[in-house]
Order: structure tokens, then C-alpha cells, then sequence
């Protein structure tokens, strides 16, 4: 059984790695950190796990819980885990970082972006970038694992297989993307009130949002080159939810646009036996309320001959594929445990 | 393995059972039936089970059903199952009926309130009502249970033991309650579209609900003698969740109203070792938030000393503990399974 | 032309006041009061008043205020009103509370419920209780106008004919509410956010909210003597509306309980002439959408000769007659203007 | 007075032109045409006009109401409008279609889009297309407007200035809309019901929604040239609003690209004293909210010199500026009224 401790377990994400590993077989939570509810019962905080989780709050105590747990799992505000981690600590136990602090190889491109100063540069170059379906090998052994962003997974994993297969100019990309509400937080801020956000939609962020130099790098990778995106978040009224548009003109070969069979074996290629990744039939595409409580991605495309362009559509669930699921996934592969144990949960609809 | 056929299985209701039985070690779904999708593909009706289910939508062919499965379970509207039901399939497969067909003991007062002639009115006395945490033994060996509505569900648990206790007097009982949409099931009207029922609340059904009768027939039980209720049931934009506020005059012994404690007490002479009834602390009241997605059903009371009356308080997720989730606890007792297997869903917020 | 100051401007409730005083052609707000965004542009709070409002947020200075305006109208935390009222502003300038301070006649009440010492107790006597279509008269010549809390008119006018008719009796009346989120107020707190509200129905306040005693107190005055209710609480996923629930014995007369068209009669005979309460059809019942962004209460109602109780239903908007509009009503009165002046906004639906 | 009839008068269009002309001192309606309801009080259909609205339902017969009212507002599905028009009732009465029979100048491109013969091409030349600022003068005149549809209007307010100045490449514009659901109408269809549609989002019409032929002719004409565009509908849990996310690429000038100021000089020359076109300051993006219920038109916009793009966004309410409200403003344009009567409202919040 690997003994789980969770820093952060009283924001959504936590609270959605609990959810999970009450139905994970091999794996426990032992330490609920949560500076702002030391000493309070769990489940006071969160009601759905009342009779279910009977432990307290405790610290933030990094050094005592790598005494006490096989993995951490780290869903806190950007900087606080790096600021934490330490030799002492890496000896001990693996870490799973759900914030960005390693997820991005340049330390000066961090600091940029965040605005603030990285407190452990020296493990960013051996931190694996934990988006198991491209990363899987390097996952395998990592220490430290830096579990993407929510828009991220879903917008790298929707365009992956064409970037690396060369059907779209990579510097035509552009991810118009929306999101549920649970993915800014559990905050009490005057922005996220139940009356700010019901009834509306807005863009945010807009060619500044945090994820975009991460989307960048990964697929940057796939390129083969270094690309840019314009990237633009929308925050819509639901809980959960991500679903990335994302554009970009195909490339052609021999004078010819690629095909929708040409499109579908790309894909194919990389996901056919990806048990989380649905490459959707012809003409269906994607919804978020079909992948909500899940951990799967759900992934279709059109191709508009008028304009020579793709249109690629990807959905996930924010707290599951896009931050606890994933984490929960990366756990699975670094303990050689199958990979969607504990992850099977059936999309709840409606 | 318990082969298990739905006719129904593209309502809400059905879909739900799906959902449940993916997770059940025990038991597997081998007949989708649904008039209306005949040969289409389950999973083109809900995207959610897209790559976890393959089968065609099949007819509701009751007798070809008997011999291929063991357990039928009718999600359809009321009066299907009485009409097919018969002698050579009850010899051969048992049935779990989530229509109101079975659930009153005078067939005068069903065809009253339900307004349609009751086809199988031989099979109403044998028929058990299927609130397993009441009839958990008449369940075991029934051919025929009738699984409770999903008001009905909430506000007989929440004040059965109050009333069975003579804590209350049944005759002041007022039960005012609310449900999420999806109680309205999945048929193209007008009343359920999006923009009707989103932000807005309002009372239907008022004093001529069919489940009034229901609740009543089984609180007189309890309380060992007639009695009559208010019921008023509310609209509210939710997909789930039923909350039921019920008011009632507490009876005073020897002069004396019953304490908090009394009433606690009570509740847990009943439910201390129910594991889907969580009975909350003092102060604390449930919210639907807390049981969606799972079959738990909350209770929370508040004694007002002003008015001598009890405020008891329940909530349910309507398509489960209300619905397909306790249908599959009935399955579970009927065929010697622990009464939670496969339904330990925790409930999933946000 | 009417010169308006608000202090708490950038409430909710502020807000709307806002809202319906740009489409009044005898007022105009002179003074946004904000402590929290002094210098600010109101319209950078409220992004609808764009291009329509361009002034900036000031102090709530009310002794400054007095000699700008003709009213005042505070919009703010009970005790804000109480703790700056005095001879000097009330001999130069007329206050319309939305608040609770002036509410309650008995201060004792007052204390206890709210928790607070009344820093004004002299101008209790005087302050007139705002309910419009119950106290007209009063109202015309007040200094002090205690605007009606949301739920209390909603809970008031759907049970007062009747219970001054005396075709109920008091002591059985129970009122069960819903309300919309705008009701909690701007604050950011966690209870509040989207994602603890949207898709979740709970109780909160049992028999103990502090609109009960004046809902009590109003109630009581119709009676004749004293009374006291139960009132629940509940908070639905929606902006705005308030749905109340009643219950009450209906009283025989000569041994005949009162008919539908009796109840009808005791419904005009105090509000056939009334522009915003609209006594619905039989058999229709009130719905929040139909009242949405309007000053509209509509009623409708039920009678249970089963149990021999009448349900009672009405609707307003929280924000509307439960607070801006109804305060825009009472500056009408005591203007002289028609009282329906610039309140005919017709309900948005959907 | 404005003597005005509608056809279609019970879709969600219809009853906003209903609302909206309560409001409007100039303009009463006369005939409420309504196939489906004949005979029905129209406040029985929508509740909101309770009092407010006496009249019943009327055929749709276009002949006896084009000599009883001054204009006629068509409501209704494409087809209807195009079948119903000829030379004698043009001789009596102005036609205002929200459909869109005469909204594309090539009868081929309608037919290929919609999918239907169109029964009165000999009209669409003499039809103005009725996107006020842009064709103010032609419509003064005009007997047949057709009203612009809601994504469209949206779509091409946000950028006509951009393409009509040059700045961008016609060629690069993508167009990524989001709508409330009230879009889809009040028809009584799964796709559209309450649990359908809540908590989730998704796109549809992916490259061949029938706006696309709309927004290319007009874009076109300002462009100077044919252009094509991408453009992404979705489908997001809310009532009421479009907001339209664009994206093209700058064109330098001298080597050099359009600053903040180059942009915002542009949109101020076409739009600077326009009512109800609202550009927001440096740094706002519009809000769906922030709008709603009311005919303004909300623009945002934000260049990227990482990508030489920029992304311009638009909002407006769909039943308003996106359909009832800019029918009644081609109403005050064509009969000599401010073309803001009646259409002053402000946006309704939250």
C-alpha cells in the first residue's frame, strides 16, 4: 500500500486527489496538509466525505511527512513547493507537483511569466515533465514530477500527433480555449462568486496566461523548433471543464491537404492504445459534460477545405485529467502500478 | 457474474444503472433495451461511455430478455411493466421495477393518482417496496420489488424514525422539497429545456403529486395508523439532488418536548449501522452537493423550541440512492452480495 | 428632479438601485458612496454602467451627504444606518434603510437577533416599516423608511389577506423559502463561490434567520395577536428570486372550510388595486422567472381538502421588490410621484 | 403610434421584441401571430406579461395583418418570410425578418447553406441587410430588413473597423463564438433541455454553420475583396449572450505593426458616436454579463507581438442587439425615430 501525503488538500485539486484514491486499491492518504484548517476534521471541510474520511488537518510539514509517506503530493500556489524541496527530502520520498514551479526548463522563462524568483533552479533539469502519454519512460524513475496544467494537457494533447507528424504549420496554432470555474480555485475572491460568473462568459488573460510558454515548450519539442501560440482562456459557467479549439493551416505534401484518414492515422498513431484518449468518430465532437469525473481526453477534428485549416477539438475534466487525475496517473507509473488503476471512474453524466 | 438486462436504458435512469454496473465487480449489463434507439449504439446515445461500452441498443423484448439475463431491471415510464409482466418471466429472471407500478398496496389508489388501469394487479401483493434500509429482508427473496420513487425515498427515510418512535405527530407532517432536473427525465419538452427551468425556481404538482400516496402508505406503516400529508415538490436549476425540509409538531412525554438528543437517539436506533445514511453532526444541515454522484443519503434536524415543531431535513442524489443506485443496492440484497458492492462511489464535488 | 445619494453603492443591492434609477425620469443619483472603492470609476465595479455613469465612488460622509441630496437610501451591513443616523440629517434630508436597523419595534428584538446594540433606539418609533402596499400611508410622510428585508415580503404578502380575513390560523403557518445567491450579498466568501453554490440545494438559518421575527412582528399586527412561524431558508443555484412556500390550517366557518373563491376575495379585497401583485390564475402557480429584473410579487395558491390546509405561494426579485425597487417605490410615495414611476420594467425572461 | 405585428411571436426572438416595445413610447403591437398558440393568451405562454399583455394569439395570416399594423416583424424559421412576401403586402406595411431569407445577396449561397429553395429571390436585391451602423442610410428607406443574426452581428461589429482601415489580413481572421442558449430557440428538442446542456460545453457547425456565408459577404464588402473565415460556434450554460473571440494577423505599415493606439483610432472613427457600441478602455475585455438584456455592443481587443496577432473580442446579448433589440432599431431608423427609443436599457446585473 503507498502511503500518500497530500500539501494543499483542502483545494479542489487535493480534495479531488482524495476523492480518487478512496477508490485506489494500492494507495492511501496519510497526511491531509492544509495550513488553513490545521486541526480540523476533513470532512468538515468537505461534507461529501463525511463517515469516509475521518482524519484532521495537519501541516504543511514537508521534512516530518517525508518521514511518514511513500509520494507527495504537492497542490499548492506556485513558488511553495519549490521553496520546500530539498536533498533531504528527495532521498525519501518522490514528489508530484501540481503547481508549475518545474514544469517549465527555463528558469528565466518561469520567472518571466510568474513573476517570481524560482527557489530550487538545480532540480528543474532533472524534474520530468509528468504528461504520462508523451512522457511515460522518463516518469518511470523521476523523483520529482511536474504534473502539467489543466488548459495545458488538453491543448498539447490535442494537437500533439499533427505537430509531430507535420500536418499543421506550427506557427499557425492558435488555442481558444474554455474552462469551468473549479480551475481558479477554492479562493474566496469577489471574481469567483456564484453571481460574477453564472449567467456570463469572458476571456481572461488574453496572449499573457501562464500556460502558454508551457504550451510552447512541450510542443516545441514536437516540432522540432521553437513555436508560438496565441493562446486565450474563457472562463464559462459550469464546475468542471476544459474544452481547447484549437486552430492551425495543414501542411501539404505533394500539393495536396492532408486527408481526414491522413489526420485520423496521426493520431492513431500516438493513441491508439492510450487507455484515457478517445479519438472521437468522424463528425462527433468532443463535450465536456461527457468526460465530467473522468479521467479520459476527448479528442475531434475538422478539416474546412475553404480555408485550408484544421480545427482540433480536445475536452477533459480540469480536476481530474487536468490536475488529481493525472497526478494520480503519474503516481500509478512511477510505482509500476497499471496505469489507470483507481482511474476507471465512468464520466458522470448528467 | 449477475447478467443483467435494462429496458429503459437511454432514459436518465437507466443510463445511471449503466454507470453504477460499469464498477460492479459482480454483475454486467448484457441487454441495453430502448424502443426508442433500437441497433444504435449505446455509446452514441451517451458520449460518457464512449471506448467502455460497444453494444447496440437491443428492443424491450421482456420474453427473449427472461431467458438471457437474471436480473431485469424496467426504468420506464408507468404502466410498461405491469403490461408485460407475467407468470413464465417471474419463473425465470427476476425484476426490479423503478416505475411506480408495484410500489402501492391499493391498486384503487394507484389508478387514482396515476390515472391508468393497472395491468398486473394479481402481482401488487407480492411485490416488496424496495427501501432496503426498511425491508432489507422482505427484499431478499422477492420476484418482483418495487424500487421507490426518488421524493419518496428522501422524505420517508428522513422521518421514519421520528415517527416510528412517536416522537412527532404524524398527522402535523409537512414535507416541502426540491429536485435537480433530471427527476424530470429525459423527454423533449418544452417545460425542461435549458432556458425554461435555468434561473428560476417554482412549486408544481402542489397537493396532487404521485408521490404523495406513496410516502403516506409507508409512513402509516410506521406510524401504525392512516395518515395524511402535505407534499410539495420544487423545481430547481440543478441537474441533481432532492433536498426534503419536513416539518413536523414534536409530542411531548410527561410534559416534556423531546431533546436534540432524544431525537438523535432515534435516528440512530434505526441507521447507526446503515452505511448509506449519514446522520450529521448537530448544526449541520445536509446539502445536495455533499451526496451527488454517490448513494448516500444525509439527515440533518433542528429542533425550534419557539414553535415546538422539528425541522428534519434530507438529501439524496435522485438518480442514485433515489433511482438506479439504490435499484442496484435492491440487486445486491436479492442476489447475497454485500448490500455496497459497487456502490461506494464517493460523491463528487465540485 | 429627485437628488439621490446611496450609501453602499457597490452592493448588490446598491447596484440595482443604480440600475432602476437611470430609467426614472424624476431622479438621479448625485452621490455613489463606497468605502471600499472611494475615487474609483462606479462604472470599473460595474462594467454594465459603462458609457451610462461617470462618476467616480465617494465616502459615505452622510453628514456631507444630507446637504447634496434630497435621500438618501442606505444599502449597507445592519447597524451602519443606526450608528450615523441623527436630528441634524433627518431635519434636511429624507432615509430610506435597506437595511434591518429600523425594522423591528421592539429594540430587545433587535439586539438579540442580530447580535448587535442599536446606536439609535430614539428613531425607532418614528421609522415607518416600507412594506408599501400595507403601510402607504405611513410612508408618505417619513422621515425614516425601514426598507423590508427580501424574504419578509415576499413571506408578508403572500399571507397577509388571509390571515386579516382570518381564513387561517396563525399559529400553523410555515414558510419555506428559496433564494437566489444575489441575497448573500458582494462579499467574497468561500460559501459563496460559484463552485460551492452551483449545482446544490441546502437549508441554512434554521428557525433561526432574523427575517422570521419580522416577518413575525408584520404577520402579527394582520392577526391581531402575537404569532410565531417557522421559516426555512434555502439557498438555490440561481442570481435572482425568492420563492416562498406557506402552509396554514385553513379555519372553517359554520363548519366549512373556506373555498378557492373565498380565499380569491380576501386576495382582492386587499390588492386588486395594487400595479406590481399580480394574484395568478387558478391552478398556476408562481414561478421566479416571470418576476426576473420586474418589481412584480405574484401569488398563487392551493387548497388541500385532504388535510385542510391552503399552500401559498409567492414570488418576487430578491433585488427588485425585496430590496432596490421597493425602496424606489417608497421614495415614490413620499415624493408624491405615481408609484409605479419608473418601476414598469417588464420582467426578463428567459 | 406605431401600429407593429409579429409573426413568430411566441419563439424567444418574438417575445423580446414583446418586451422590449412594453418600454417604447412610439410602437405598440397589435397582433401577436402565433401558429402554435392561436386563440391563447399570451401571458399564458410567457408568464412575465401577466397584466401586462391581454390579446390572445393570432394566425399567421400576412395578408389581413399588413393592413392592420405600419410594420411586420417576421420571427420565424427560414422559409417562412421568403413564402409569405409579395408585392401587395409591401405595398402596405414595412417587413422587418429575423430570419435570414434576405440576409445573403447570392441566392445559390442561401440555397447551399440552408439547404431550401428560396421562394422570393426577386426580393433579395431590394433587401437591406440591417446591421444599423453600418447601413443606417439604406435602411431608412427600405420595405424589407433583414435583421442580421446574432453571431453575426456580433462577429462583424468586432471587426469591420480593423478590415475596412487595413490593419489585419482578411485572409488570417478566425472567429471563435460562444452563445447562450437561447440561441437555439424554444423548440422542444433533446439536445437543448436543461440536463443536456448544463455543466458542459461544445461546439457544433464546425466549419459550416450557416453564419459563416453572413459575416464573409459583409466582412467582404469592408474588406474590399471576397475573404473566408473560420468560424467556431459553441454551445455554453448560460440564458443569455455571444461573446465572439477573433483572431487575425496585423498588417505592418512601413515595416512596422498597428500599435494599441493605430487600433483603437480605428474602431473610434467607425464607432465613436455610436450609442450603443461600447469600446472599452486599455485592458477590459468584454463580459457577456455586462451586456445582457440590453442592445449594447461590447468590444475588447489586445495585440500579441510575440505572435503579430491580435485578438479582438465582441459581446452582445443575442436576444437583443443579436435579434429583438436591433430589429426595433432598424424599426426607429426606418421611421424617422432616435434610434435609441424605447432601447435604452441597462444591462441587468448580475
Amino acid at each position: 500500500m503507498i502511503k500518500v501525503g497530500i500539501i494543499g488538500a483542502t483545494g479542489y485539486a487535493g480534495a479531488e486527489i482524495v476523492r480518487i484514491l478512496q477508490g485506489h486499491p494500492d494507495a492511501e492518504v496519510v497526511w491531509y496538509g492544509s495550513r488553513s484548517y490545521i486541526d480540523e476534521k476533513y470532512s468538515k471541510v468537505y461534507g461529501n466525505f463525511f463517515k469516509l474520511v475521518d482524519a484532521r488537518c495537519m501541516d504543511d510539514n514537508m521534512d516530518e511527512l517525508a518521514k511518514e509517506v511513500d509520494v507527495i503530493f504537492t497542490a499548492t500556489p506556485q513558488g511553495l513547493c519549490a521553496s520546500l524541496i530539498k536533498e533531504e527530502i528527495l532521498e525519501k520520498v518522490r514528489v508530484i507537483d501540481l503547481s508549475a514551479d518545474f514544469r517549465l526548463k527555463d528558469v528565466s522563462v518561469y520567472e518571466e511569466w510568474y513573476g517570481i524568483e524560482h527557489k530550487a533552479p538545480q532540480y528543474i533539469e532533472e524534474a520530468v515533465y509528468g504528461l504520462c502519454e508523451i512522457n511515460r519512460e522518463d516518469i518511470k524513475n523521476a523523483r520529482i514530477v511536474a504534473n502539467p496544467g489543466c488548459y495545458t494537457t488538453c491543448s498539447i494533447l490535442t494537437a500533439y500527433p499533427l505537430i509531430k507528424e507535420g500536418l499543421i504549420d506550427p506557427d499557425t496554432l492558435i488555442v481558444d480555449a474554455l474552462s469551468g470555474v473549479s480551475g481558479a480555485g477554492r479562493g474566496a475572491k469577489v471574481a469567483n462568486l456564484y453571481c460574477e460568473v453564472n449567467e456570463s462568459a469572458k476571456p481572461y488573460g488574453v496572449a499573457v496566461h501562464r500556460h502558454t510558454p508551457e504550451i510552447e515548450e512541450q510542443l516545441s519539442y514536437a516540432a522540432g523548433k521553437e513555436m508560438m501560440i496565441n493562446f486565450t482562456p474563457h472562463l464559462v459557467p459550469m464546475n468542471r471543464g476544459i474544452l481547447a479549439t484549437e486552430y492551425a493551416s495543414l501542411v501539404k505534401k505533394d500539393g495536396e491537404l492532408p486527408t481526414a484518414a491522413d489526420v485520423r492515422a496521426a493520431y492513431e498513431k500516438y493513441y491508439k492504445d492510450e487507455y484515457f484518449i478517445r479519438i472521437l468518430e468522424d463528425g462527433v465532437y468532443p463535450e465536456t459534460r461527457w468526460v465530467e469525473g473522468s479521467n479520459f481526453v476527448d479528442i475531434g477534428f475538422k478539416i474546412d477545405p475553404r480555408t485550408s485549416r484544421i480545427i482540433m477539438m480536445g475536452t477533459i475534466d480540469n480536476l481530474v485529467k487536468g490536475a488529481a487525475g493525472q497526478a494520480v496517473q503519474n503516481m500509478n507509473i512511477m510505482f509500476g502500478l497499471p496505469e489507470n488503476q483507481g482511474l476507471q471512474m465512468v464520466p458522470l453524466f448528467p
